[in-house]
């Protein structure tokens, strides 16, 4: 079969590979929505991952399943499935403890185009299906839900991970995909005010759809400053990181009240460390608590996404502003990534066979 | 000065009182917009607090600061303020726990129309104004932030209480104003399906509105198996109990799955016990916890829940259905909630003095 | 193969069974150390899970491996394991969701000798080897170890559902087995004042060992009136219901504190309803939290609870009063439980093949 | 009044000032019992606060009441009194969110040798008497009351940071007097392995004391190197950081399991900032959470603590290593704290007036 792969650091291309078998818990699906995500640019072009030869790439697709094994309770072929980017190994330690996203192992919950082939080729292998797909209801369109693959939930879990309560003001650094559904995400949670920080018109439009009350555009100055100068030097209860990289820690700990929570769900790719300021992170005491994490994945957290979405809680959908028909468009896709046009922010390849 | 006052049990009328006086943390502050509270009726008609003569009844209020104490420091005569219906004592263990509605006593954080006069009076008294008056910002009318002060905040409370996840399924019993506003906070916290329970038709528009998706007559049949029948046989995650007699606690326990929620910010007036049941809720042992809890109150709640409103969070506004003018107009708002009238969410009284 | 079965309400005796066989991922074990539990006791002689022909009875074993499936990793014939009572199906979105005791249902994680047959057993099934065994250290003796399975898991949850703070006043009502490793479980989870009440003097003397700084004893007047004497009528943080039938209720929440919790891991066997008295309740907004909760079980958590054993932070060990020697013996210990005489704690019965 | 002093950053001594005066909320204490923390050594020797001219040094004390202002209801002179480190302002938006030790200000809760005179004094004033002062029972010796004030406060709130779960594996950096408490903490809050890293005999015998199971002696070679061995490569449920410099975070991160916490409860005093390894924090997305608080103070935590320490759930008293008596050993024990003789804990002062 065909699939379009990372032929190793900085390069990429399609190739034939075999088409995947399923063991006895697992499913094969044919893709019929995909999206690249920037961290496949991050994995190709900077090889954040280290080096990878001739592995196919992509992680959010909705599809159909063609084939699953013998112990498969709830799939059968032709469903048409949401499949996470994060697709756990449940029978773990860290799946008991609540971290499925770190089964057998820090960041192992990420499978797809990280430690097996991804979901750009014409057909992929899903671990444990009847834990980690679910259904495509009607009426949600397949592009629709490609966004809640990676985008939502990963976006969604920096307001989980910000523990938001009503009325909280909220800080969300980076408005690309994922930082708009930060911004969601913490709508949705009651929070207050929220700020945005970013620079493209495109971005800050579809942020303030998404529910922020203000934008701190980088280029008018120090963000630290401008927003100490909105909260009238209160500072915020929160603050969500989804871009940026590693000094953007000093920027977020200063800016949060004592007591707040500063939480990340972006990429570091670079840089030995992330410093944490010392004063104003009270010396140590301030209980600025920081947290990060890659987002949970699995069938019932695509379940209840689901419902977000079909109970118009919010439209992912809006984050598509690029369509593309036709499996061979994947290459112009992910390529769309690397060389962000201004008015880009997420694009999508749908695909009939 | 003049109020409306009970005069014992199932009598109102209006009396003449002392003006009231200001200790050195206090704050007396007259009414501009005030509204009647289902639980004024509990009160006078039904006699659920026990006896009282000539108390002021009333406590939902925005009013303007007319004096303040030697000690009070943020705010100043003139100054317009959001009331809270509960103002704790917050230096008691209770705050310090983080119970100040428990201050001093089980439920004594609720002071107006229960331990003293209560805000349908040319002047109130509040305690620790510092710590329980918020500053009423331009951008919100008087009659949307007396919706605040109880109704918001203690429908909220009930989403609090429920613990609401990105899309949890949650069933509001009751939709009058409380129970509406359970289903608003539901939705702002991240339910997905919102199911709500009534049946007179201002009140189901009103509960679309809000963000209930489903509604349950109880006159079409026993509401837990129409709950059930709407969930495939699973019940749901979180259960809200805005109204109803104890035997609700059997419905509300069976139709949660296990490990949900049953959250109550119903005041149930009647009976010696509430009830339940058995098996339902695994002979002890089904992870089903019930809470049920007074709302909390003070100034930092207003402020929050008063970013919520300015920033479009939610309109409690759309629960007035009825608009009066004028101070002698308190007597009839009041017998409004006693004989509800089939368009009846709630009334609101504006004082032009 | 033969086991100790109940053979029908109110009939236990020895019969013949086939020998279980193991599934890809279960193992089979031959029991080395048992223990009988109240909750048999229940099941046969009041017929509490209703009608059960020929199930053979017990869930408490420690044992040795000798057969595993193909896919299980971890475990082989000989190792001695610790098995406990309630072993989950852990791929459920209940235990997704944090709650793999009821995985499939209601109380479904707990399996043995209530839906498939007990340890009682010359050799018996493990499903889900890898998630639901946990190695024997050398250090710990089979007949403590047992102890862990259900009465030190079972307990231990008690204060876990009542979420300890350091210095928290807790009343722990029963103080049999179970109630005694609640005492336990609370002391050691910071606990300050722990009020037990019970009767018998080998169970006070245990309740002291185990923690308990003041015993109430029910026959010197009522529990709720000798509560509030202790503690000033001031009442307790938290109550942990270990035992009584449903009237209980009644007096754990008239004891307990605004903002505080009753913990339930009794198995309430008889009547419709379990009351929550009104008043006492503040009519539904006092924040006394009910939870009740069956034990989590599974390999996580007893390798959790063998190093607390090991690093001597609790005794098990303590609460075996009566030890035997022979499968034969099962029968006795198992009706030691139904006529409880004053000295007894636990049996447990030592196997030697 | 004498009292002992900071006269300048460097200097130390006996100087003159004015008695203080109680407004209505406060008290005046005199001195039983007073201890040196660490922390004054910081302040003076270090400048860690920066420059204090004739500020009255100490935090720790236990003493008699002499002056109550006319709204103190629950202390009157004569009263022995507990006197946390931390004194909050109650009554601000910090202490309601949860956060009293911030109050007005982030650490502003701390006031002792900090903004306002400290207990090295005949006479030192206490803001809040009602919520900041805990009776002394008769039963607690003085000298042990005062390592609650400030040791056991903080170290135990390292584990409340840390969250501790039954069985978790600890690592207490740092066993010095706040180290031992953080593992007296963590035992007492179900901790299962506690791995306490250190190198004085005398330190080591106390860590064992109180709960350590294993020490990592950093003479011996790398702390990380040490603590994976010891855990066979899995690192620690939990890290609690009692002590050493901002690099300490680079290693308490690396031993951490995802879903880890790192808790600090130690006064990071040098450098710009304090690290965070990236890979070992998993690129930002291990859910390796990092908190770091002061501890909370005030009246029901110090009454919380004694009943801990009266209902023998610890042994503070055990850190005492050396005890004098006179109010002028006052000096000598303060620079006993600044040349640590290897025997040495926790110096305490005897006053008898």
């Amino acid at each position: 079969m065909k699939g379009f792969a990372m032929l190793g650091i900085g390069k990429v291309g399609w190739i034939e590979k075999e088409k995947p078998v399923a063991g006895p818990y697992d499913a094969i699906v044919r893709p019929i929505a995909v999206a690249p995500c920037t961290s496949d640019i991050h994995t190709v072009f900077e090889g954040a991952l280290g080096e990878r030869q001739d592995l196919l790439l992509g992680h959010e697709a909705v599809g159909e399943v063609v084939e699953v094994g013998s112990e498969v309770k709830d799939f059968k072929p032709g469903d048409r499935v949401v499949v996470p980017a994060i697709t756990p190994d449940w029978r773990t330690s860290e799946s008991v403890r609540g971290f499925p996203m770190h089964s057998d192992g820090m960041l192992a919950g990420w499978k797809f185009s990280n430690v097996k082939d991804g979901v750009f080729a014409e057909y992929f292998h899903v671990n444990d299906a009847d834990m980690n797909l679910a259904l495509l209801p009607d009426d949600v369109p397949p592009e629709v839900a490609v966004m809640i693959t990676d985008m939502m939930t990963t976006g969604f879990h920096g307001a989980e991970l910000a523990d938001i309560q009503f009325g909280d003001s909220v800080l969300v650094i980076g408005i690309g995909p994922v930082g708009l559904m930060s911004i969601a995400g913490a709508k949705l949670q009651g929070a207050g005010r929220i700020i945005g920080v970013g620079s493209r018109p495109a971005l800050i439009e579809a942020a303030k759809y998404y529910g922020a009350t203000d934008i701190v555009n980088y280029k008018n100055g120090p963000i630290e400053q401008q927003v100490m100068e909105l909260t009238d030097g209160e500072g915020v209860d929160k603050v969500i990181i989804a871009g940026a990289g590693s000094d953007i820690m000093k920027i977020a700990v200063e800016v949060t009240k004592p007591g707040g929570i500063i939480a990340n769900v972006n990429y570091f790719g670079e840089g030995d460390t992330i410093p944490i300021p010392r004063l104003e992170w009270g010396c140590g005491m301030a209980h600025k608590t920081i947290k990060g994490g890659l987002t949970p994945g699995g069938r019932e957290r695509m379940e209840r996404f689901l419902e977000l979405v079909r109970n118009d809680r919010v439209n992912p959908g809006k984050l598509i502003t690029h369509k593309f028909h036709g499996f061979e468009n994947i290459e112009k896709a992910l390529l769309m990534m690397k060389d962000k046009q201004p008015d880009l922010i997420k694009p999508v390849v749908i695909i009939d066979w």
